[in-house]
């Protein structure tokens, strides 16, 4: 815990990471504390979205797909997620976006240990996961299932019907994170692949893929990875799967011989299998240059900053009769990702309050205002400040005759 | 014909679209004869790009999904798209890649005409086009196959165990362009659900998807649209299937309330069902404005001066005695798209030795030499300097030394 000795000034003062601040084109006047829905613009996305633009489609035109490497975007990208992710080289692409990358893996799974039939995951993981398996079953017929199990027991629950378990290690709502390598040891004890998705978790916090032996994984790259609105996602797969991984999503970019044309469908032997149509070149462009703010800060720093900024947040609110008119809705600081979830029957009229104030957090249905803490951007006095507001909107109920007009977020 | 007492000067003069190659930035130099695989920047899209990047998202935040329309751009995208390819508003949406988008459809054809179990398509058809029909009969089992139709003789061909009848309007090589309303027509005749490809029409010339009564269409829109290097695609869907239709990579933004994060998918009883996972807003915005260019020109005013386009380049090639060298490996000009193939045995060397001398054109195996023929910014004198080079490298053989270094180009 934070000593109250220590002023928010005092702890930015020493904030290893504090000039990384300026990596970022951040909006005047605004408390960000939604990077966990979509980060802000890094400026080197923002140079290379205008060179991407004029000079490679404008002036180079088709030829940019080799004079500037478009065609091997995908796996540049790929591995410098991976190396956020606790991935060696060749075992992360990017493409297409998770839902649909959840389908690839989950048929390709589903294929590899085929005398399963079940699914498993939780029913408080994010609703496109769960929405991805009915699609599939759907598609595959009645001898498959999905099956939900509780997120507080998941290792007691683990029975050898189970093709595989696919997890989001962070709860998108309360925060909850995960035991990745103890869960997948379990599983596999029980011959289950396991598959995870890293939504929250990729550039929030160390996350060691090939460490915990996992066997799949997909994340988005628009919340802490900062890549912009729909970013392009990206698969893991362990290269152990890779020669009897197939999918299904057979475009020819997975092809092992693209521009050969042949007739029938070969799948390339590596990760690159997971491509499937013509990528996004500017959006993956924009995101490759986005992943440059990780070059020179460790993911076991701003882990560490994080847990101190939600510190800091709680003692201040604590401080300032905050947290009387809320739940806390999330798991110690230890057992979560970089967010925190606060109950109130209000709360979304109490996050557009904190909004009309210059402090953008999110509202997550029924009843949570989240708070996210992205470490690059974030200062303690940032924290002081929002902490400052939301007791100002509380103690006057400022929120009560508010009339705002629903806000659709994406997560 | 183009009668050669006409020069290229008066044919320009009297072009009632020359006024377009304005609204494009274009490089210096370059003769641009490969804007059916990827569309130059047009202004529109270069200054929205900027708008999008720096305002939208670096300003706005996550607030501009609501402020700056985000979560519509799909739709209004679609419907933008929709008025080129003669379709009433609501039928269209901007998502995903050709590919995927093929896979949608297919999965939910099938359901739609559940007695049947093959697709049929051409063996010429785009090679993606097929693997995705493989792909997806992988994962359905033995029950469903794929049948290849001569491309020469369609309707003969059509038999009443076919479900879906899935097919490219033009060909990707030759050009050649079915009738569509005429096969529809048939098609329907004996039951058969039709899928359209509209990767090498949209923008071209006029589609009449409504009025040849189709079911469903595909198409991308970094060719003749000019959206950029890997672009967004689309879905069109017919109004009179959308109440049936379901499709299996069933996102949480098909879902008819994505927001409601409720346990279960519902699909959108609209043609938005084919959302699947958080589209990327950044290329949907540049898509958004390039499509512009179209506001104040039609689609048959396109199409006529392509047809006088690639008549006056024929003329131009007899004339230089460049046509000798070539077999032409396209149906007439009324039975084509917007583009001329010529068959030569070392076509890849003289494509390569074309670009060297500024005319970019296109390769493919094995052995054509593809021309793409984009009236908005193409001029009749830009032709006849494209003739004139070409000429040159033909009659001294130029391209028989190069050593050009194989280029992957993504059609």
């Amino acid at each position: 815990m934070i000593n109250k000795v220590f002023s928010a000034e005092q702890l930015d003062d020493k904030d290893p990471l504090a000039h990384k601040a300026g990596a970022f084109s951040l909006p005047d006047n605004t408390i960000y504390l939604d990077g966990n829905s979509l980060g802000p613009l890094p400026k080197s996305a923002e140079k290379r979205a205008v060179e991407v633009v004029q000079e490679q489609w404008g002036q180079g035109l088709i030829t940019s797909w080799n004079k500037h490497q478009w065609i091997s975007l995908p796996q540049q990208v790929g591995d410098k997620i991976g190396e956020l992710i606790g991935a060696q080289q060749g075992q992360v692409i990017c493409c297409d976006s998770i839902s649909i990358n959840l389908f690839k893996v989950l048929s390709a799974a589903l294929k590899m240990n085929p005398r399963r039939k079940v699914i498993a995951t939780t029913r408080d993981n994010f609703p496109t996961d769960i929405y991805m398996v009915q699609g599939l079953l759907d598609l595959l017929g009645e001898e498959y299932s999905i099956r939900y199990v509780d997120e507080a027991s998941i290792s007691s629950q683990l029975t050898d019907d189970i093709a595989v378990l696919m997890l989001t290690q962070v709860n998108f709502r309360s925060g909850l994170k995960l035991d990745m390598k103890g869960i997948t040891e379990q599983a596999h004890a029980k011959g289950i692949l396991t598959l995870w998705d890293l939504a929250h978790s990729a550039g929030a916090f160390p996350v060691c893929l090939d460490d915990c032996n996992v066997d799949f994984a997909v994340g988005c790259s628009y919340k802490y990875l900062n890549g912009g609105p729909g970013a392009p996602a990206f698969i893991y797969v362990a290269r152990r799967h890779q020669d009897s991984y197939q999918q299904p999503l057979s475009g020819w970019m997975g092809h092992s011989a693209p521009f050969s044309f042949s007739p029938d469908y070969a799948p390339d032997s590596s990760v690159k299998q997971n491509l499937c149509g013509t990528p996004g070149v500017i959006g993956m462009s924009i995101l490759d240059a986005a992943l440059d703010v990780f070059d020179d800060v460790s993911l076991k720093a701003i882990d560490e900053k994080s847990k101190k900024l939600q510190a800091f947040f709680i003692a201040e609110a604590k401080r300032a009769g905050v947290l009387e008119h809320f739940g806390v809705a999330s798991p110690p600081i230890n057992c979560r990702g970089s967010q925190l979830a606060l109950a109130h029957d209000e709360a979304y009229a109490i996050c557009q309050a904190w909004i009309a104030e210059g402090v953008i957090a999110d509202f997550r249905a029924p009843n949570i205002l989240r708070i996210g803490f992205a470490p690059l951007y974030l200062s303690f006095a940032d924290v002081e400040k929002a902490v400052t507001r939301l007791a100002i909107i509380m103690n006057e109920k400022r929120y009560e005759n508010a009339t705002f007009q629903q806000r659709q977020s994406v997560t």
